[in-house]
């Protein structure tokens, strides 16, 4: 992490770290791993309340770097970077997993509060810790066998068709691969990876929990999602989820052991899959603010962003329940541009009366990359898909 | 305006705004003078957009400071230091209209776009000014004289009782004050101030209208006002205004007809007093974001702040109505109390199912000091001040 003790500011404009050091400290100081839209969001939601916020990213143009109090450049996977950025915090949390957790785990030995705790963190970025965590508490999850090479599933074969993940490293789609056939098996990936027996999925689902550090729940409503089947990047995603009521309780009950299981405050986005037997499966948890909880700022009453930081305040939990249903439109760089990003029928989507646009503000566009979200709220579903896919259509980020 | 050319800089933590000059820039640069709550909810939502902000004020721990691209410490009433800060920038508004308005003349001939035009300041600045500019649009006011001492309130003591009111410098209660009687007159302001014939008010309203750079408008549903009688500050805020019809579409088109009359983009906050015998006056305009629209951030498709947002950034305007009936209450610093702030009730009022809390972060507290506000939003009126009532008597700010 690069020290900068004798930085030159040009003209009047003042290094607001410095600014404010000057003055004495009486908020609560509350630290953020990572710094893209998700602490961006987290950020916007933070200046409801008395706290002073600390952000490191590797990136000093990430989408959350000026709208922190301090921002320190770094890098989250260090151990003496996340170190020396948690002392003297009041309490840290992530917004990516990818973060070392060594030195959170040091830090909540030197009394920074982590939320998530370490822990968690340590469970949920190994696949197979994360599947050997739902099964050691009896929570619904896929088959699945523990393989390390080609040979390993070959004699697993009984398990294909797969969802092939490597244990550690895999994100937005990268790590994970499908193995159909016993031709696919050549292509296994070389490591301590999960194969898990594909589900016949007949809809995907997430529930988010909200966890206080006194033990205290609150449950957002069901969302339902569907992924682009190239990408693996969501499209869009309805809340509330259209469940059959018995499915929605055992959706309910399931990640909220979930998330009690974790034994730590936070914020966790159960993913799960509903099967053609309507048997309810985890897939994956995030222990943090999520994409599928970007609706939750217009649609809601207390936003997945509000929630967390009355979890690291100490404050009591707000209330999850949904205002209006709604509909999150994901917007992704277009395939085969890179470059300056260019809003291609942002003015269109702007004139839709029910829409809420944001965009996160990446310079940078390129294939795949999230570059912002538009929620659409009404009362009525058919106004939500009517509207969510004439946003689709029009709204292209390209370079 | 100082300027720091080997401000030294400690530790890891960064200058956001030498960072960001290291960077390639591409989004719309655009200022904000004044650094209040005001500036501090604007930059919450331009985090939904991609802009670079600005912000100049004279306390670097004043509300925005730290949630916005450039800092730039200065008095927003010096020339030199308001048009330090707007060159080069493609667009700047206010947060208060007490600005150094030669400047921003000067700043809207080097093509820097102003918001309001300066013109609408210098009316709006004096209240000799914009109660001329109400009869020469003949736009009803309560009846008037300009008056300069105590003679030519004696003069004129016909038009008692009534409200005096200095051209210049009056700000939250100050620089008003009311001549009831012959006696009164001994009190009169020395100096150019207005005398108005006081208004038998049965209703205080405002409407919020927006007019876009291409002359499209938009107007907010009237809110309803409560003042605390001692302070003349805002106590509770009700939205839709509970008027007959006739009465709404008559404020909605003097509204509208003050705001057009301006001629220039911008926000305009339409203080209305609805009189005895139902007359609707225009009392004053704020050319601005304003208390009276701080319900529209939770309680409204597009929230005032939103609002101003695409009237700078040349976006289409919003949807001002209601999601839902909302009422504000604001939280104002208690009398006899001053220092760090305290937030007493805070827990009980976090734990309101539908209710809001905006804390501005401001560390010190003094009586009568616009701290915060909650709002509440529900379909029944008979909650909404059931839950603001609750409000007001739990959440104390102390110091």
């Amino acid at each position: 992490m690069p020290f900068h003790s004798k930085l030159k500011i040009q003209n009047s404009k003042f290094c607001k770290a410095y600014l404010r050091s000057m003055a004495q400290k009486s908020l609560p100081r509350i630290g953020i791993l990572g710094g893209g839209q998700l602490g961006r969001m987290l950020l916007q939601a933070a200046a409801n309340y008395p706290v002073e916020t600390f952000v490191m990213e590797n990136d000093p143009e990430c989408p959350a770097a000026h709208l922190c109090d301090h921002f320190t450049l770094g890098n989250i996977k260090s151990y003496d970077d996340v170190l020396a950025f948690g002392k003297g915090l009041d309490a840290i949390t992530i917004e990516i997993e990818h973060v070392n957790i060594e030195a959170l785990e040091q830090l909540e030995r030197d009394g920074v509060k982590v939320y998530p705790r370490p822990e968690v963190l340590k469970t949920i970025k190994n696949k197979i810790l994360q599947k050997q965590f739902y099964v050691n508490n009896s929570i619904p999850t896929s088959a699945f066998e523990i393989v390390h090479n080609r040979t390993d599933v070959q004699e697993r074969s009984y398990m294909l068709p797969a969802v092939h993940k490597l244990a550690e490293g895999g994100y937005d789609g990268k790590g994970v691969q499908l193995i159909r056939t016993h031709e696919d098996i050549n292509k296994a990936f070389i490591g301590a990876s999960v194969l898990e027996k594909m589900v016949d999925i007949k809809k995907e689902i997430a529930v988010m929990v909200a966890v206080s550090a006194t033990g205290e729940t609150a449950l957002y409503p069901p969302v339902e999602m569907i992924f682009d089947p190239v990408l693996n990047l969501l499209d869009f995603q309805l809340c509330p989820a259209d469940i059959p009521e018995k499915i929605l309780w055992r959706a309910e009950a399931i990640a909220l052991t979930v998330a009690r299981s974790f034994k730590s405050p936070g914020l966790f986005a159960v993913e799960m899959f509903i099967d053609k037997n309507d048997e309810v499966l985890v897939n994956e948890t995030a222990p943090r603010v999520h994409n599928s909880g970007h609706h939750t700022i217009e649609a809601h009453y207390s936003s997945q962003f509000d929630m967390l930081w009355r979890i690291l305040l100490q404050y009591p939990l707000g209330n999850p329940h949904a205002i209006l249903p709604s509909i999150m439109v994901n917007l992704i760089g277009e395939e085969g541009f890179s470059g300056p990003a260019v809003y291609e029928g942002l003015e269109e989507v702007l004139k839709i009366d029910n829409a809420f646009v944001h965009l996160y503000g990446k310079k940078e566009t390129r294939g795949g990359r999230k570059m912002g979200h538009v929620t659409i709220i009404h009362k009525e579903k058919s106004d939500l898909l009517h509207k969510s896919n004439k946003i689709k259509h029009l709204l292209k980020v390209k370079a």
